[in-house]
Order: C-alpha cells, then sequence, then structure tokens
C-alpha cells in the first residue's frame, strides 16, 4: 500500500492523473487478494524500483501520460444519493463508468449503514445527506413504489435542492427523474426517464419526455431507464475529457453492447409485450401516476 | 407481506410463474418505503379484493398468464460466486438480469458477510460455499489481481469443480474465464474473456479465443469483459425462456444501448487508446499472464 502511494503521487506529479483509477482499480484487486496470500510480493515494488529493466513499458508510460485528457470542466466530487428499494444498475451502472474514469464517486443516503436494492442485495453506504452539502455531480437513480415514496419525502427534496444550488452537474437515471421533477427543479426542462408512461409523468413535473437515451438541458442531464445510466454518465465522462478517454474507459468495461434480441424500448418490442409490462407496472403505480402535485402521501397507492 | 404473498400464490397457481418477479420488483419496491411512510395502504391488499374494479386490468392479466413462457430447460437456482477484488458489474449486471427474469438468483462467497469489489463498494453476502453443494447455474465474475489469486486458491477451485458435476450451465463473465480455466474446465471449450491478452490466456487453459460477446461451447458460457456479462445474461433467458419474455427483461430494464462514442472493442477504439490501455494492463498483470499453468502463488507478480 505505501508503495502504491509513491507510484500514485510519482505518476499525479508526471501528469497521470486520471487514467490512474483504472490502475487503482488493479491495485485494489491486488491488496484484496493480498490478505490471504502474504507471499506474493507486491507487484509494484519491483515496477518502481525496476523500472530500467522495462524500458518498453517506460516508453509506454511516457506515451500514456502525453494523452493525460485535459477536462473541459473540473468536476471533483461525484455523489451518487441512494435508498432502500432502488433499482441497482440505475445507480451502480453510473458508480462503475464514473470510478473508473477515475472521478471521486460516492455513495449517499438519507442515513449512512446500508441499503437494499429491489433486487435484494444490500450495500453499504458511508455518508449520509446531513454530511454532505456539496457536490459537483449528483445523481438520483430510480424505482418503482420506493421512488414514488422518496417523491413525497420532504428532507430528500429539500437535501436535492440544495446540493442543486451549487452542483454542476444535477442528474437522474430512469424513474430517478420522478424524484427530481418532484422537487420542481425539471420545470420547463426538456428530460428522458424510464419509458412507462414517461409523458404523463414529465409532463405533472413540467418537463418535457424527449425519449431520447439520455437529454441534456442545461446542467441538468437525465437518462432513459435503468441501463440509460451508463450511456448517460459515459456521456457526461465524454463531455468531460473527449473522446480518446471516453474510449479508454469503454474498453476498461469492454462496452461494445450486443443484445442478443431486438428489444430494449416499446417500439422495438412486440407490441403486446410493450401492453403486458405497462398493464404490469400500472398494477402498482397507476394511482401514483395519476395522483395530483401535491398530494400528501396516502393519495398515492389509495 | 402476507397480501403479497397470497397474491403470488394466486398468481402462481393461475399460471404466472416467471413474470411474477417483475411484479416482485416492485412489491419490494413498495415494502422498502412502507416502514416510514406507515400510513401508506398496501397497494395489494385493495387491488386484489377490488379486482372487479378495473375489468381491463383482469383481462390483460389473462393475456398476461397466456403469455407465460415454457422453459426450455427448468432451472431453479443461479449461483454467483463473488470475491474481494471483483469488477462490480460482472457479478450485477448478470444479476438484474436473472433476478428480472424471475430466476432464483444469488451471491455466494467463500465465506459468507461481505464483499468488496475493486470499485470500493461492499456487498452483503448470505451463502458461502460450503453452504452450496448443487447449482443448476454458476456464474464467476472476473477482476483483475484479485481474479488471478482465485485461480490458485484450491479451496475455490474444488468447489467450482464440485458445482459443475451436476450444474446444467457453468458460465463466466470477463476474466472470469481465467478463474474457469485453472478449474480445467475450458480443456479444448471455445469461449470469451476480457479482450486484454485473450488469446494468452485462454490458450494457457486448452481454450480457444472466440472473440465473440459471449461464447456458448456445451454447458459452458463465457462472456467479453465487464458488460458482456448483461448481454451473456440475456442470451441465456432467451434461451430458456425465448424471444418475447427476453423483450419483457429488456424493457423493464429498458435496454437498448448507445455508447456516446464508438469503442469498446480494441478494434473500434483508437489503435493508440486500446494500446495504453493494454500497457497498463501489463504493468500489473503481465507477470501472471506469462506464469506457466500450475505455478505456485509466488511467481504470479515477481
Amino acid at each position: 500500500m505505501y508503495n502504491t502511494q509513491i507510484l500514485r503521487k510519482n505518476l499525479q506529479k508526471r501528469g497521470v492523473i486520471l487514467l490512474i483509477s483504472l490502475f487503482s482499480l488493479n491495485v485494489f484487486a491486488f491488496d484484496a487478494g493480498g490478505d490471504s496470500h502474504t507471499t506474493v510480493v507486491n507487484p509494484l515494488a519491483t515496477k518502481t524500483s525496476g523500472g530500467s529493466q522495462k524500458p518498453d513499458l517506460i516508453t509506454n508510460m511516457d506515451e500514456l501520460m502525453a494523452r493525460q485528457p485535459n477536462p473541459n470542466v473540473n468536476v471533483n466530487g461525484v455523489g451518487i444519493y441512494v435508498y432502500d428499494g432502488m433499482f441497482s444498475l440505475d445507480a451502480l451502472g453510473p458508480y462503475q463508468v464514473f470510478k473508473s474514469a477515475g472521478l471521486k464517486t460516492f455513495l449517499i443516503a438519507k442515513n449512512k449503514g446500508t441499503v437494499t436494492m429491489s433486487n435484494g442485495l444490500t450495500l453499504a453506504v458511508n455518508k449520509s445527506i446531513a454530511e454532505v452539502s456539496k457536490l459537483d455531480v449528483l445523481l438520483i437513480p430510480g424505482g418503482a413504489g420506493a421512488t414514488a415514496m422518496q417523491t413525497i419525502d420532504p428532507e430528500v427534496l429539500d437535501w436535492i435542492k440544495k446540493i442543486d444550488e451549487t452542483s454542476i452537474y444535477t442528474t437522474s437515471v430512469c424513474t430517478g427523474a420522478w424524484i427530481l421533477g418532484a422537487t420542481g427543479l425539471l420545470q420547463g426542462k426538456d428530460a428522458s426517464t424510464h419509458w412507462y408512461r414517461a409523458n404523463e409523468m414529465l409532463t405533472k413535473y413540467g418537463a418535457e419526455y424527449t425519449g431520447k437515451r439520455w437529454t441534456v438541458d442545461g446542467k441538468y442531464w437525465t437518462s432513459a431507464g435503468v441501463t440509460g445510466g451508463v450511456d448517460m454518465a459515459l456521456a457526461l465522462v465524454n463531455h468531460l475529457f473527449g473522446k480518446q478517454y471516453t474510449q479508454a474507459v469503454m474498453l476498461d468495461m469492454e462496452y461494445d453492447p450486443k443484445p442478443p434480441v431486438q428489444g430494449g424500448s416499446p417500439k422495438k418490442s412486440d407490441p403486446i409485450i410493450a401492453q403486458l409490462m405497462k398493464d404490469m407496472y400500472d398494477f402498482f403505480l397507476i394511482n401514483f401516476v395519476n395522483c395530483p402535485l401535491g398530494t400528501p402521501g396516502a393519495c398515492l397507492f389509495n
């Protein structure tokens, strides 16, 4: 770990500030495995002191440094707001993209401790909203009923509005736009969200549904459902650091998607399947959809 | 929760066995939000007893039931093996796909408790390998150095071989193929893996790199790096339940990917960026790549 820090400092001095996170992913991986295999020498120890044995590596490191992206906007902290019942990939897809891109990225919940996602998995969360008063980037993930509940939680809405006062980018994924909409911040804006009754929901919040994979309106970035967050996060990386750096992140994740069948949007799906999915969501959410803005919580599901 | 169980049983009796998981995602979301909002009535209570108020809904539910997929193969348990330092989306992308598809899906670690991924996030894990002796589907995610360490852990390799004896599908994502390869199970097989020195790594394990997004060779399914796991998991859902059901899962996740720039594979990327990424991985992994098969751990990183 000590050697890792020395390497990190040296590289930073020489200009590799951003790609280092891609290194640190690997460094972490070594550290994690190291505890139970103490005979394994830290690879960084030999590399940092033995660079002269590998001149080609040094050459390439210099080459790498020459490619340091010049950010269009300096972003120092990406906070992802998380809550019980959220959709896992809404938060964790963008989290991985931002982390791979070297951005300081962390989860924030109403109360720190743990959050259990809609798929039943539980994540540790180390920051509470009370501890965070400023973020360069805020991202709000979506969900179903749990997200509807967030839209009527004044403490959450007030915190988002406070963060938005000084944020550089305020963003949402999927039905996270419902929460963002409930703060009033999408009023008069174009936006994306999950396809389910997207027009009705965004109209309620004074926004216009674009149907795009992600929408940028001023500092507000919003994406389509669930997996749309990965594309939006990569688009933000592209906006900040340019195409080559985005390609580096995409290579790290081998992001060259090939869905096995056509689909993923109502228009690309069998109309019967799209209708059934809408009906299924209606079964749980239609009362919330029809609930006038500002109605107390008891309206939502009765 | 009681009402949820009644609904679940009724629906199962009437034939909606698989799509119910898409319901349960939403049900969970309601439950999760419910604790702090006790005035909200469980929506299922009114829905199950008041179905006659919504004849169109009933019609569609019947329609939905008629669409129940007839699985080609019955799969009762999907186990995802997880470990410290693994890449998050390798495991959590497929996890979400399988869960949305209604498959009983869970995480398994060497020891239960928590696992901290390469991106620093910590997940709760409720099953240990000692507790699991049979799985219909096993999935092994990848990583970097931590994955290399897994390839020399005899306890892990023995467990995988034992599971493989009765599994219906044995699968890996990304460099999870290194672990699968180290068990000997990929000998003579075609396989996919992360693009990084894929030929060299798979050749070492007696397998042939296809370069495909995912590869099926008998019961062995292997995918390209990180995000390749989502496509492979959807392909498995398609294999089990057919196109319409896969479209339902893809709609749930709005999986209609649109990467913001061309890239995601070395061939689609700027050659300089692809070379730099390879050099960067080499910096940490080349000694492992060059390490002959069966060499003790101390070889890996010296």
